[in-house]
């Protein structure tokens, strides 16, 4: 029997609804949860995708704040920047867009997770769940702003239902942002997790074992049926943009998984596809971040 | 073949040699460490700890400052004391003795770590690696002060020389404080990291996969022959108080660890002994904790 899939655009849709409701409940307590992003330079990438995520928040209540900041702004202007938004009240959300200008962009740390100007947002208004306090947090089991793409692979993975204490969980990719936190997010629900990457020996013995395998190696197409024991939930984490034959002779790009989906979807339980598996849940997550910590502000104890 | 075993006392004393070193060397130059211990009220337990651990800084070179606070400080007072030690350069490490008066003892919150005052430490004196801040630098790969027991257990795990890159590490125990930091530390020396705890399904069936078990699940003697695969590294982290015969019909008090020691050494290839093992070595691992945070004071990066 071919596996069930999650419905990564019907699921964003119900989280979308009950933030919409969220931020209509906070603004009638005068407090609009309120998104801002901050731009340097003029990537028309990152203008593209700051309107579409100005749009994407205004459509749940959510409002957004663009700072555009000119592509000669120094490390100095950009702290300033942002410390000004740490200080702002009336933000609630802050958000760093990617690339930086060169200027911006040191040599890349060991271990550094976006750009290091990310760690001067205030980790409670870290709507990208980047801050190493966040993370830290989230590692001992406390409230947090999650990184995006692992709480959007975790709300696929409940949205199945299937109780999760005491299954085994493999995760494929160890990176920061998505493999170690996906591992926290499962101990929380009490799996037995097992982390698994390039170094590893055999990964096909331990995928294998898997009743929850969540494929975050960050490389097109690696997991196949082989990989993948009967009736595992399969959450994929990768989008990857390749070139494929177009059956006439031609090329034509296609946005591709880690998993390679039509012989994994013949053996999985459960599969999310790409695109519209974890891609949409993953904007959504950003935005509930967003009224996550605009429920947060002002509240205080010895841990915020 | 017997296991060879992994002396956490002599591995303590070369630990403690290179702390001196970099201690006299950092006073050398002006910068002697120096941890503060912050003693709230008149438990006796923590008087005489308190004295020991001085004496033990004071061997390699640390300077210890007691803050004795009356049993009757209050949650601000407390809190003004710690901000004081984290404005004072000369300070390089702060240690709050636990445990605190029932009046600055919370009701323990899901997934506390220590008192909720450790938390305003700043996390670049938190030389106990309990503040989240640390716990997330060190699960982004970050440079960070390790929880004093994780740290030592890699240290016994290092001390065999075993190449790590690929293998199969099996922690048993999920806490904040050793089994979620050593998971994370594992990774970074590219071993293949499983969890697991109290709720995992079939605990032998991990740990006879592991090339290195930490056991750290906070049980006496819970780890035994059937759990080890022959030639592993075992490393224990538990360490218990217990009433056991005296064999003259009569009972005595040992201390033991998670792991039955004599028939885990018969099929191991390297062990931890309990008392002997980890604990020195966590003792050392503070002080070498006072010692990285003396170094990096006056250092500054968007990291810190």
């Amino acid at each position: 029997m071919p596996a069930r899939i999650i419905d990564g655009r019907a699921l964003a849709d119900d989280i979308c609804r009950r933030i919409r409701h969220d931020a209509e409940a906070l603004a009638a307590r005068g407090r609009r949860p309120c998104l801002a992003g901050v731009l340097v330079g003029d990537d028309p990438g990152s203008h593209m995708y700051a309107a579409s995520q100005a749009g994407q928040a205004e459509r749940v209540g959510i409002t957004h704040r663009l700072i555009h900041l000119p592509e000669t702004t120094t490390a100095e202007g950009l702290g300033a920047a942002l410390a000004t938004l740490n200080a702002d009240s009336t933000v609630s959300g802050v958000l760093l867009y990617q690339p930086l200008p060169p200027s911006l962009s040191p040599p890349q740390q060991r271990g550094a997770v976006g750009s290091p100007f990310s760690a001067l947002i205030a980790p409670e208004k870290d709507v990208e769940g980047l801050h190493p306090m966040n993370l830290g947090r989230l590692a001992q089991g406390q409230p947090a702003l999650a990184p995006c793409t692992a709480a959007a692979a975790m709300a696929c993975l409940r949205s199945t239902g299937v109780d999760l204490a005491g299954c085994e969980a493999v995760v494929i990719g160890r990176s920061p942002i998505v493999g170690r936190p996906l591992a926290m997010l499962l101990l929380v629900e009490h799996a037995t997790v097992t982390l698994c990457h390039t170094r590893t020996r055999d990964l096909a013995a331990h995928s294998r074992r898997a009743d929850v395998l969540m494929a975050a190696a960050g490389k097109p197409g690696v997991i196949g049926r082989e990989h993948v024991r009967e009736d595992a939930i399969v959450i994929d984490v990768g989008t990857h943009r390749v070139s494929v034959d177009d059956g006439r002779g031609g090329r034509r790009t296609r946005t591709i998984g880690d998993v390679r989906y039509d012989e994994v979807a013949e053996v999985a339980g459960w599969i999310t596809p790409v695109p519209g598996g974890v891609g949409p849940v993953t904007v959504a997550m950003l935005l509930s971040n967003v009224v996550a910590a605009a429920s947060q502000t002002g509240s205080s104890s010895p841990h915020r």
